[in-house]
């Protein structure tokens, strides 16, 4: 199902895996003060996906899909947000800059239609909602290990390349796409219809978040 | 679709439509406390259908949609509300009981149960919790037209019985099962089977709203 | 706040804490078909409950109120789910039987009640009608101790006595009275006055939750 | 309390209110095609305000709130988008272009915020979040009305200023505001802190929708 949502918005989702901010994070010429603006924003983003995550346990039908998607919440909540501090650090970010941050439109935009739209339709349309952030992000690191201009030795974020590159993620963005691929199975039209809507406009917020690093953009 | 949902839940179904509180209503010797009891609910359940297809025009994701439910919004709000406090006012209700009216459990139960649903599920899912009660009252009342133990003459819930036999009645509950024919087309098994479970949840719920009438229970 | 609270509906929270179900628990001639029933649906209100939790995160404005909620979500997903699971089985109730149980009215009602008002009110909403089940079994296990006719020796249901007596569970009771007692602060009068009618109606529905155990209704 | 919101973010409401946009569409002199670009989002705007008003009918507490939040969908389900679908028809847009237009992340961004912070808190949240929209047109058609760089005469841009700057627009305004006074009388500190921010977020939103207007931007 990811690929066939994939393919029906191909143009947005190459524009969306291969922006600029991703070119000039692969090649490490990536401005530091646009790193440093998309690490910050990045902070509130992980905060209203957790929240998404907990919308997504609300929302579940089965033990399963609450258990499945409390992995996910507590991931964030539990980990990554520490982990998010911790490099934020590493780059200069103290921990009360990003208590005390203003959010961002493209940040505000992206999580919100992702929470909307899965309170207004079904679990299913929250996990596409959320796919192209959770899939999508192994999907960018891969093609920057495959590009050729992609310099990984001395490249200042380097170490973001390869977390998202590392088994452990690469096992979550898995087991997003199976749980699409499961959800997908027996779909109507109309939801499909629906569904590559949600994936094209998702796709679209991402894009602005990358373009929002790049101009350091509130 | 409809017509699936009942066969999949016939022993409820039956115990709602032919349920003692509709037969002694048919007979015309249902307790007058029952029914004004059962008056009086309906003015809250009145209104937490509204709020129903309040959240249906949020869900829609059509302006056809979006219309449709909106009419039933404004058939409530606009018309029934009014028509059931002067209905009440014939039996002997004012209207500020029915607005300091406390709300009976049973009158939560199904109400609740129906936004619920259709917050966590999808536009479909709120419509079938619905329909028990949409499309059940007609058939309730045409059930009653057809039995030999019906009284109408001197019957003093006669004109209950003759609205939710009347025409325009019978178009809107019409109306409701032919959106589900439609949404029901293309569904997916784990679809169905989560519809099946709705509404059967739903009328058993209206058995327990009929239930409260007769024992005046709060 | 939660005495505020109690205070206002006296009469229905004295009701709720020494209603049949717990006297009788508490002189250990509750018949034993009654607490099977009760706790088979208490496995599905724990599911709920969970829910509810969940809806807690969602509604979160910081990082401390998302963790308090996980903290309950985590506790009935990771623990008491499971701990239920095996204390249902010295009760010879199986597993299976949990996974394929019907949901009683009085289930749907007090659950579904809880998880509307959380999602149509605020944050604050959704903990007080929480409350009257997460304080009030606190509650409930106390007054149970204080009775002249308790008997705790060889009664049945002693460890379901001194598990809601327990350090750990009045720690999570006094936990959420002083959350309400946070929240509660500089209230406004309508504010207030909401609380108050939510706490009754939630502490009626528990009163129905009981019932249904005494009554093994569905 | 509508201008204890504004006072708290005063600058970012002098830049919502006297943007460029506004400025040019004043002075006459906005290019059309950036004013068609406006009009034809403010189309799925108009769609998903429908839909934020639903959702107030929904958390309403009272019959007099869902009456006030039903004349408010009304007003734009009824009227507003035909009106609109003409006024477009003036301007070179066809209805089946309006029908077909897809959604810029501007307008997905404003509308997503409002209806997710309306669903995560409480009915006052939603209405402050709707009100840099509702009342603050009132105030931008007053803001032109009275520069001395604005042109009346000869303006292409002259009716949608006369539009906003007529009575009846100035008094679904004024309700608004007035509701707002209403709701904020008794709140504490949490609360009017919470509907700063919201207030402040909703109008850097719209200063976005503007921007995006300009820009003829997706």
């Amino acid at each position: 199902m990811f690929n066939k949502l994939k393919a029906a918005c191909r143009a947005d989702w190459d524009a969306y895996v291969q922006h600029d901010f991703v070119r000039q994070l692969a090649a490490g010429d990536l401005p530091k003060a646009c790193f440093q603006h998309y690490l910050k924003q990045d902070y509130l983003f992980l905060i209203h996906f957790a929240r998404a995550y907990a919308l997504a346990i609300y929302k579940a039908e089965t033990l399963e899909d609450m258990q499945h998607a409390k992995a996910g919440l507590g991931a964030i909540l539990d980990d990554e947000l520490e982990l998010h501090v911790s490099y934020c650090a590493d780059w200069g970010i103290a921990r009360e800059d990003l208590e005390s941050l203003e959010e961002a439109t493209a940040t505000m935009a992206y999580t919100r239609y992702v929470l909307e739209r899965g309170m207004a339709g079904s679990l299913v349309d929250l996990h596409v909602a959320l796919s192209p952030c959770v899939i999508g992000y192994a999907e960018v690191a891969r093609w920057i290990q495959a590009q050729n201009f992609t310099v990984l030795e001395g490249n200042p974020y380097r170490s973001w390349i390869e977390m998202y590159s590392s088994d452990e993620y690469v096992a979550v963005a898995d087991a997003a796409a199976a749980y699409l691929t499961k959800a997908g199975a027996g779909l109507s039209d109309a939801d499909l219809a629906r569904h590559t809507k949600t994936f094209r406009e998702a796709t679209r917020l991402e894009i602005g978040f990358w373009q929002m690093g790049l101009d350091r953009a509130m």
